[in-house]
């Protein structure tokens, strides 16, 4: 069972993440919030579910997979700051610097970040060429052409008509290259051959375009309650969507279309690639 | 004469900084404004010179010299955002968030961060191994047991009454990491010995905390337009500092000792410790 699954994944990482090293002061305390303010844990599902397609240990793969949390929690406590989307809430919970005051909130980002490349590049059972490849993905994926790039290219944006291509290069920047590097991570540290990593990195391209296609399109149809924020927020902040440019029927079009290219890139890995096609179905038809 | 040999050192940083990918959009500008904000280039120049006198290559160690500035930058950054420090100039220039706003403010230390990595993580002429224990060391030293701790630490110690231990572990973390990260990162990709780089570490201690003594020393002596920064703003902003806490002379005496201490971890180098003695002495007597 796909949920079966998923939760396995998702417990090895989150008892990953609560066996850290966390103490009792205010900046763990405030890392530590975000880290469980309700993820999906997406990213290190996906990094832990490429691994084993290609036939790597997920014990192995675990710290760089929730490496990749740490990078994305990070980005929502920033980007919930009142001088970047000014949200009070995220997933139904309180953000960050409404609990902890900004201060606290920008450290604690800083902190989840630095964390993060601490655990990329603590001592692992792979080649340590291997490790540093990784890494470096990482770093540029997160970095200035990769998500830091996106979220400028968001601010940047705000208040103004954006394009169907301008649209699409900020997804793929803001959260399209660390869903695709998080897909890279594990089939490279999991021993995928370069062509299996390339098939990968197609799936992962795909599944990221469909991710955020049916965040919009949640956005428009989706229950207040079920989201977690108000339906239509994106809009409010004047922020073009795939449903607003292209026409809802057309949005979902590419939805399917982008799924199903996923599901094809999955083809040669037969029965190993089953989870990872039945986590882009789900995406699909997920309600939050 | 120390200040040529300095100046060759910078210029080779600012060179190197200069020709990185740079673009015209504004986050690119933001990272640029506060990277040619007058720093000295402390840092890097540490790595570089303690790389020679180990007996490395300069060219070999830049770029992981030059990630050292990126992220003392992206710390500086963040720590003048109205949420933190909330200063509006620094060396006499206005701070980043004064000129680009704070959400870029944020993105650029968030963008100079994940650059820092992604330079110490880029193909060099060093092991690998070697490599992942440089950009390991660094990690832990700008995180929560280094520098943002610290910045956390100084954060929560405003308005209250620190005790000199107390003060020490926010100077320890909050300047003295990277300091002595600078240095490690030097003698190990300069090819150090085990001893060697323990020498140097005790040298890079000592230098830290005579840093930061005198830049203490400075506040409360130092003429405003030299310093770029109103005298005594350390005061204003209730924090504690060495002479406040321990009298104007007994800090005098500790960053006398500071500076014999450094120089003795020198003395076995013989001639090739000469720039890195002749900079704790100038350390010692700066007035800026």
């Amino acid at each position: 069972m796909f949920k079966t699954s998923y939760d396995s994944y998702l417990q090895i990482v989150e008892q990953y993440i609560k066996d850290m090293p966390w103490t009792e002061d205010l900046m763990s305390k405030s890392m530590y919030y975000s880290l469980f303010a309700g993820g999906k844990r997406i990213r290190p599902v996906l990094a832990l579910a490429t691994a084993e397609c290609v036939g790597g240990n997920i014990q192995d793969v675990l710290p760089a997979a929730v490496a990749l949390e740490l990078i994305h929690t990070y980005s929502l406590i920033h980007d919930d700051l009142p001088a970047m989307d000014n949200d009070d809430y995220r997933r139904g919970k309180l953000t960050n610097h409404k609990v902890f005051g900004e201060g606290y909130a920008i450290l604690a980002g800083d902190g989840l970040l630095t964390y993060a490349f601490e655990l990329l590049s603590s001592r692992m059972s792979f080649p340590a060429e291997l490790q540093l490849r990784v890494l470096h993905e990482v770093a540029v994926a997160a970095g200035r052409l990769g998500m830091v790039g996106g979220q400028v290219l968001d601010l940047d944006g705000e208040g103004k008509d954006l394009t169907l291509s301008e649209i699409e290069d900020i997804n793929r920047k803001k959260t399209g290259a660390l869903l695709q590097v998080s897909v890279r991570l594990g089939a490279i540290l999991g021993g995928g051959r370069e062509d299996q990593i390339e098939t990968l990195t197609r799936y992962a391209q795909a599944l990221g375009l469909a991710f955020q296609i049916k965040d919009d399109i949640l956005d428009i149809e989706g229950d207040s309650q079920i989201l977690g924020k108000p339906v239509g927020s994106d809009q409010k902040n004047a922020k073009a969507t795939y449903p607003f440019l292209m026409g809802l029927e057309k949005a979902r079009e590419c939805l399917h279309a982008q799924t199903s290219k996923a599901l094809e890139a999955l083809e040669c890995f037969g029965e190993r690639g089953r989870f990872l096609a039945q986590l882009a179905e789900y995406m699909k038809n997920r309600q939050h």
